[in-house]
Parts: C-alpha cells; structure tokens; sequence
C-alpha cells in the first residue's frame, strides 16, 4: 500500500515541481481536516501562512504551532496530521531523493517539524 | 574569493535554516537593486513574490519572469541577478548539500532557473 501522501491524501498534497533529486509538494487544509497515514523522505518544511496541529504516530503525538515563513526539517517518518487550529494550514514540502548517510542521523528521528 | 550570496550579498540573501543536507537561504531586493557575483549549489528556489530579473553570466544572459508561487530548479552555477521590473523580489532557496552524481546533470546547466 502507497504511503505517497501525493497519493494517500491528493485533496491536500499536490506535486508542485518534480526531478532527480527533488520533489516539491503544497500541503493545503482547513480547520478540523486532516491527512490519512502517510510518509516522508528527509524534506525541508517551509510555512506559506500560521497554523497549529496535531502530529500522530505510533501511539504518541506532538502539538506543533508554526508561523507563516518557518523553515523546518521534517526527517524521514510515518505519521498522520490534523489541522488543530482555527486558520488554513499552507506549507511547501522540498522532498531529498538521496537517503541521508547512515551516521548522519538518529535512530529514532523526531516526530513532526524539528529546528535542526 | 568566497561566492556564497549570503557573503557576497548579506543586505539580500538570508540564511533561514541550515543543517546537515540543506541550507535554506531568503532572497529579496527591490526594482533596480541586484547580486555582486555569486555561486549556487543545486538548489529548488520557490518563488514569494512575483518578479522580473535578468540573470547574467560570461557574457550571456536571460531574463526571466515568475510569478508568486512557482517552483523551479536552478543548477549549480555562478551568476548576478537585476531586479528589472516594478516589484520586490522574494524567494526561498533550499541548497543541496550532496553534490548530484556525476551521470544526472548535463555539462552546462541552463543560466537562471528552469523547469525541470
């Protein structure tokens, strides 16, 4: 079963540019809709407006609020999202088709957006 | 001589974000302002405004015009830039640390950006 949110969710992710080495998504909802399950390569998150959500995987969640123009790391994952706030969440998703070197990442990478 | 626009050309490009396999860099100027000489690693720029720039290189140059929104490539490569319309530029670069490998990039990228 595909976990390409392009895929999984195509109402909310549309594939904006696309080549060998990258690809970009838009991510578009509205208060209270959210995504199935889904899955990420290593992908630089950038906020196109404020927004707040709920972030779930595996029996555990984190709460993110972001403000228009925040460049964030989103590491390789599986989750699901849902919009927790009251304002339209808009977000650019830059996708890195390499995989990462093994020593240069976590075990366990961080679930949602993190600052590094 | 160091070619990083976010040396060259402090009052313009902004480092945002930056870890390991990304550097995320804000661009902006104004009608006439424009880059000293400056280098890019392969890098998605997105653009936040709509513009019109001249971008020049060893004698040649392009002009392009984006609107707000648009995603697109830009292959390493060393140029300056003119803000040549009537609009604020504004745009995200997200800069890929790993070099492509040696099989996926033509010889001579295209000057300025492109669509795939």
């Amino acid at each position: 079963m595909t976990r390409d949110p392009a895929k999984t969710d195509p109402d909310h992710y549309t594939v904006v540019f696309e080549n060998d080495r990258v690809r970009v998504l838009e991510y578009k909802d509205k208060p209270g809709e959210g995504t199935s399950w889904h899955a990420h390569p290593d992908s630089l998150m950038y906020t196109l407006s404020a927004f707040r959500r709920r972030i779930l995987a595996d029996g555990r969640h984190v709460d993110v609020e972001l403000q228009a123009g925040q460049a964030r790391w989103v590491s390789a994952q599986e989750h699901s999202g849902q919009n927790t706030g009251d304002t339209d969440s808009y977000a650019l998703f830059v996708e890195l088709k390499e995989p990462a070197a093994a020593s240069s990442r976590a075990a366990r990478a961080p679930l949602g957006p993190s600052e590094s």
